[in-house]
This record gives C-alpha cells, structure tokens and sequence, in this order.
C-alpha cells in the first residue's frame, strides 16, 4: 500500500517530485516549461488566493486587470527593468497560421508592426495606465492587485518553484510622497510575513535584498525567505520600493496640495504558485504531503469500514450523521463512500494527500458511538466520543495548525547558525546547509566571490540592525552587522 | 452634476462606451484590441466567478490550470479546429530581446524551434493531458473547470463585447457514453440559464446552433442567446458537444467495463467577460449603470449631509451606526463619508455607477430616527425607520432583483415577433430589429442568403422543437418549425 516516494535522507529532490506527483498536485505539459496544475494543487492555491486576497481588501486594495501582452518599446523604458526581463520573455510576431505541405505554417504576411511581449510582470503596461488615472493628489494613493499569470523563459524548470508560466498575484500602487510608499512596501512585506506564518505555518525571515539580487527597476526589494527540510532558502514574496523610476519611465505626475507638479511614488510586489513548492518543503514527510488545516483543500475525510451489506448500511449511515455537525462548524470534510477503492488504498491515498485529519468509522465505532480519529502530521490515533465531534475536530485542527507551525520553527531555528570565518562558512554550507550569519563587508564583489566560490548568495540584510560590528569572514574588512547567508532555490 | 452620457436613443453604440467610461468599469489599453478592467469592472467579474464557480462545484467540478501556450502542432490535430483558429491567433517565435541601436529588438537567435500560440480555448492542450488521466472507466468523468484569459486576435474590438484578450472560464469534461456527454452538454447550458436569469436578471433563449454557426471541432453547440435594449441579440454563453473528435486527435481511450477499449466522449462549455457588456445592456440607462442587487459590488451606498461641524459628528455617528445591522445581515455596504466631495457629486457618482440603493441621512433624519432611502432601479425614493433597516433593505434588494428580471423579461418578450414573409422579416429587422421567429429551409445556402441580405443570423433552434410545420420564408420549401433570428453583437 506505501506510496512510491524516495526517502528524503536520500535524494530531496527526487523525494519532492515524487509528494507533487503522488498527491496529484500538478504535473509537466508538453508545453517545455510549462506546468499543469491539477484539482488537488489548484485547490491549494485557491485557498491562498482567498486568504491574501481577504488581506489585501482589508488594506485597502482592490483587484483590477491589465493586458497580457506588453508592447516591445515598454520594457526598455526602465533601463534597468528591460536588463532583467529582455533575456527571458516570450515575443509575439505574427497573428496568423496558414496551413502549409506538412501542417500548419506561421503567416509572413501577419507579421506585426511591434512586437509584443508576454508579461513577464506589469509594471511597465500599469505604470503607462496610470499616467492617465493620476492627475491630483487627490487621486492617491492607488491601490491595485491583480491576480495573472506571468511568463518568464526559464530553461531549467521545476514544478512550482521555477516554471515558465506561473500564476501570481501582483501589487501596484502609487504614492504622493517616500514615506508612504516606503509605507507601503513595509506594510506588504508585513502581510506576507503573516500569510507565510498564519496560513502556511511556514516561518519566515524578513530584510532586504543586496543590489545584485533587487528587482530590476526598484529602488529597494523586500523580501521573506524560508528555510527548507534541505537546508536551502526559498525566497518566498517580495515587495519593492520602486522610489520614482516608474512614474519617469512613464511621465506620471501628479499636482500635489502645494500646487506644484510631482513624479509619483510606487511599489510593486508578489508571491506566486512557488509558494505551493515552499509549502511542501516546509512540511510534507516520506508519506507524503503535510498540509497546515487553513490551506487544506479537504481538512477532515471521514472513511467508513464494512465487510457486509448489513455493516454497510449501519456504517453509512453513521459517517453520513457526522457530516452535517463538521459542515455546519464550517469545517471543510469529505465522506469518502466510494466503494470501488478499499479502506486501505484510502488512507494511504489521503495520507500521501495529506488530509489533516482522518476519521474512520466501523461496525464497532456505531456500537459505541465512538470515532477513530488520526492525525496526518503526528500520525497519532485515539478514540473518541461521536459527540461533539465537531469540537473535538476543530480543536485538532488548531493543534495540527499551530504545531506545524512551532515544528518548523524549531526546525528552522536548528538550521540558523552564525559563522566566524570563510572556513568555518563553507563547511557549514557543505554539512547542513541552513541559514549562515555572517559578517561581509558590503562590497558586491565580495558579494560575487562568495557565490561563486561557495554557490550561497546573501537572502537578505536585517531590516533594523542591531549594531554588532564585525570583520568579513573573507576580506577581514569592517562590517557594522552579520548578514543571512544560504543557498536557495 | 449630469454625467456625460450619451442617451440610447441618439446613440446606442455611444451610450455603451459613455456607460462603461463614466461607471469606471473599463478602458482601452495602448495594446490595441486588449482592455484594463478597471477596479469597478473586476469586482463585476469577480461576483460573477463567485456565483458561477458554485454552481460549477455543485455538480462536480474542480478547477484546475493548464498552459497559457499550445504548440503550433496541436491546433491542426482536430481539422475544423485548426480552420476556426488559426486565422486569428497570437503566435510565439521567439525568446529574447536584445539592445539595438533604435532601442530593444528581437534576438534571431532565439528563434523557437517550434512556434507557440496563446491559447484561444484550450481543448487541444486539455485533451492532449487527459490521454495521461483516463486510463478506465474509473476513471470517469472527468470534470474539470478553469478560470483563464484567452486570445483570439479581433480587428474590431468593442470593450467587454468583443476583445484580443477576454477573460473566462472554460470546462472540458470527459465521458464514457455519448449520453452521458450530451447530458452534462445539457446540463451546463442550463447552469447558464441560471446564473443568467438568477443573478444577471438577464433572460435568456436556449437552443442549439446550425452548422455554421458551430464552435470549430464540436458535434453540436448549445447556447443561450439574450435580447439587448436596441434589439441585438448577444451570445451570452455556450456549451459544446465534442462528440469523440478531439479524444480521436489526441488518442484519448479507456477502457470500458465490458473490457473494450473505447474513445472518450468529450463536452466543453463556457462564458467571458463579455457577460459584463450583456449586463450593461440588459438593464442598464440613460443616467448610467444598473446594477441587479446579488452581483452590485456594493449594494448599499449611504452617504451623510451635514452643513457644520455639529451637524455633522451627529450624522457621522448615526450613519455610521447603520453599517453594523446591514453588515452583519450579510449586505455589502459602503459608509461614502469622504470629504472632499460633496453630497450632491456623491450621488451622482453612486448612480452613474449602479449602486442598487442609496440612503442619504441628514441631520432631521437623525433628530426623527429616519432615512432617506432611493432605488437606482425606478430612482424612487421614501423615507424609513432606522430600526430594521437592514430588514428594508433586504426586502428592497430582493424587490429590485426581481424586478430587473421582470422588466428584461416584458422587454424582451415585446422585442420578440414572428415574421411570415422575408418582406416581414426585413421590416421588422430595420424598424425594431429583436429577435424573430421565422420558417427557414434548413439548408446553408438559405441562411448564408438571409444573412448577406440582412446581417440577421439564426441565432438557435429550438431544443425540443414542437411540430409547427410552414414553408421557408425565403424559397418556400418546407420547415418542420419556425428557427430563431436576430441581427447579433
């Protein structure tokens, strides 16, 4: 009945391949690069979208909706946006096929005047919109999301974490001073930390990008990155300060209460179907996936157990009474009645799906009004009482929520450590992995020399150092504070 | 304080663009052909995604998301597919810009080996995924949604009605039987039917399209088709029987329980943004948009009218005292206290955009526990006691529902006329136009003729046609009924 998923201890990424396809969450498409995400991870992320969407209402957002297509002229606007984004991007050139000797051929004479480009992100289409929706100070701040799927021409791809085409959701907003954009940014950043931690039990360190690892086009770049079972980061969401680049870029300018003409101030930020692959690795195990009960697309599954048509119908009948009590408690269950699969094949393929609570009921359980009920993460089982089963489900349910929560706290607390030297560094890196304090003096080509020798890039500066002076492990120069080292996905 | 909207009766065409520019609902983007939805717009959408993807969920499907691209190849797998498509289609070449003298140009470099089209419905990538799916006939249905953006390459865009790039949903179902097929074929057609006239208040004729008109690689397409206050006719939604067309392009084959193996039957169904022009034009008037209560993003607007700061910390108070009832009674509300506009501008606005109701409350209403409450429906106004307002307002929300449906229906069945000779029909069509019942031959040439002549096209025939034999209006040979038809958007 066990699952075919590769042991962590033996290869992390086979075993990761292994919980995405056996919990059926997506899988590749003929399409290089491209995934397909099927119900199970679809449903996942349906929940993340209503859980950051419900955030961004109640700060003040709404959603709208740009243009996929980007003319070609946008992008080299932001002399630093189109650096980023010209090398990866899909191009449009032609509107027509025309069927030719061996199938279908592209239509010369259809050739565009301007090539466009699939949006590999939106600031450039936004920013040329706004230029016509500000006009006062009285028009801001604009505060817009959209949720779209973007396309980067990624080469080497890995289901959620890094696919051509990835579903997003995508914040815009412009500002009448620094401060409140910085606001902003910082604000955002904030309901990240808070969706990653309250939703996914995935804990989070919060800082600031180094220049060579900023958004292309911001003026800085926020960001949480988590710590994964393996050792390496994952950068999880960013938010940028985009300072006035954009509103340059685009001619957007406002007249402000002083009367006089103004650029625009502006943020951008994101998280993406990748937080999908964040949670796996934050939770799942060798059974498979472990999912937090907020995001589970089914948190509780009820599995009846008969030999014969007389246990049957009792059976039935008493699992089917446990339905009403969890629906109305607003707990999202499933009977799993289906009688071409036998009790065994369904644990197992709940367990790999990684349902947070399991409840079995047989011909004994009606005899003594009793429940069986199993923990996904602990895999614990006990007995309990049909009454009031919706209390005890939900009280399991915020068990199972805040305990994934405390495990990879600790967990990623083991996995924090702090390196006084260059050697010390590296073996780090090579043992464990895990995030590295340590002392740089700032420069990017130390930055530089670091990656390539040991393939760890700095995750993030802290947002409010605490002064602790050092020297750089690897050029014994001065540093005011010991930055986050890892290597990421 | 007028908005600038053009009356229906001067320039229908212009009252549209005038409604969906001062309502804040859309506009053009410098990509020709693609729209922005404003925030306005999107929450339209977004109450229409709500309302359809339960319904969707009620009968059992799960969404799901497949590539944004498909390979030039798979289009021409299924003949007549390929020949509705490719005429019209955003094509891929490349995959990276470079810096040219003139600014960014396209790398040759980058050239695809094979070329990429955006999607412009997705049954060749969807049936090319599910030859990996169904294996049995345990393994179906398969049912399965997807909330996307689609690109067809128009000339003649019009906003909502008609865009390169639209938004949708898009479900592909998988079958053992042709009758099991054609039933769910059915079944979402009246999911439609439904959501048409439960929440748009828009009412609509089903049917099933002649040859021609036929979604490209579908054995019969049903639709729902409903009649716009300047007697066009709008095609609101489809629902596609594929028959075993695509599962025979893709090799899509399970087999069956008498052990046989067997090609899969297959139905696809949807509807677009364009639902937003419909509704529009459903209900919709001379001072702006209406809006039917269950998809008004903000239902109940209440403004406050105070002259002095006395006034107005006691109308602030008592305004604000009315969000909490209507809140907790689920009623989407909105407080418009801003200051910086005045009352009389406020109103305007909330009508303009089709606010559903409206309660202004001034500093008598507070002394005499009162408020003023006005429909934008019938712009009728009465004054109401404070107490159980959110009871008024309910009962006023689901008058008004009702009403718009009542109101579009008495329209609609006024815009419909039978036509016994083509004389008739042609009067009819350049005097009130609508929708006409008349005898056709059932042949193409004759409905190629009628629409050369006159622009009208069968919109559908009958689902379960009574006998009502007559002769062709047109050549006078027999017709076992009379069809449906409309000059159409």
């Amino acid at each position: 009945m066990a699952k075919k998923i590769t042991a962590r201890s033996k290869d992390y990424s086979q075993w990761y391949l292994d919980v995405v396809r056996e919990a059926q969450l997506a899988s590749h498409s003929p399409v290089r690069g491209c995934m397909v995400i099927k119900p199970n991870g679809y449903e996942l992320w349906e929940n993340m979208q209503r859980g950051l969407d419900g955030m961004f209402k109640e700060t003040g957002h709404r959603n709208a909706y740009f243009p996929l297509f980007i003319p070609k002229s946008f992008l080299s606007k932001e002399a630093q946006h189109v650096e980023g984004f010209a090398k990866e991007c899909a191009v449009i050139t032609h509107s027509r096929l025309v069927n030719t000797d061996d199938g279908v051929g592209v239509d010369p004479a259809s050739k565009l005047e301007e090539e466009l480009i699939v949006r590999p992100t939106s600031e450039t289409i936004i920013w040329d919109t706004y230029r016509d929706w500000i006009q006062s100070y009285r028009d801001l701040p604009v505060l817009i999301n959209q949720w779209a799927n973007v396309v980067r021409w990624e080469m080497r791809t890995r289901l959620f974490l890094r696919t051509m085409e990835f579903l997003w959701q995508e914040g815009h907003t412009a500002h009448a001073t620094e401060e409140d954009a910085l606001e902003e940014a910082h604000r955002m950043l904030e309901v990240y930390r808070t969706f990653a931690e309250d939703y996914m039990a995935m804990p989070v360190e919060t800082g600031v990008k180094t220049a060579s690892e900023r958004f292309a086009g911001a003026v800085e770049t926020f960001c949480i990155e988590a710590m994964m079972q393996d050792g390496k980061a994952l950068q999880a969401g960013t938010s940028h300060f985009l300072g006035q680049n954009f509103a340059k870029a685009f001619d957007v300018r406002f007249q402000d209460q002083d009367g006089k003409e103004k650029y625009v101030w502006a943020t951008s930020w994101g998280v993406s179907t990748r937080l999908i692959g964040g949670l796996i690795m934050t939770h799942s195990d060798d059974n498979g996936l472990v999912l937090p009960p907020r995001l589970a697309p089914v948190q509780v599954v009820i599995v009846p157990i008969w030999r014969n048509d007389d246990e049957k119908s009792r059976v039935m009948e008493y699992g089917n009474s446990l339905l009403a009590p969890l629906r109305d408690a607003g707990i999202r269950v499933r009977f799993d009645d289906r009688e071409q699969y036998k009790p065994g094949w369904k644990f197992a393929q709940h367990e790999v799906e990684g349902t947070p609570l399991r409840l079995a009921v047989g011909p004994r359980d009606v005899e003594n009004d009793k429940v069986e009920i199993a923990r996904r993460d602990t895999m614990e089982k006990e007995l309990t009482d049909r009454q009031n089963i919706e209390k005890k489900v939900r009280e399991l349910l915020d068990t199972i929520q805040s305990d994934l929560l405390s495990a990879a706290r600790t967990r990623t607390r083991e996995q924090t450590r702090t390196a006084e030297t260059y050697d010390e560094f590296k073996q780090i890196l090579d043992s464990e992995g895990g995030f590295i304090y340590a002392h740089w003096d700032g420069t990017a080509e130390t930055e530089e020399q670091i990656k390539n020798d040991t393939k760890a890039t700095i995750r993030c500066l802290p947002l409010k150092p605490e002064k602790n002076p050092g020297k750089c492990m690897v050029t014994g120069k001065d540093s005011p504070y010991p930055v986050l080292f890892a290597r990421s996905y």
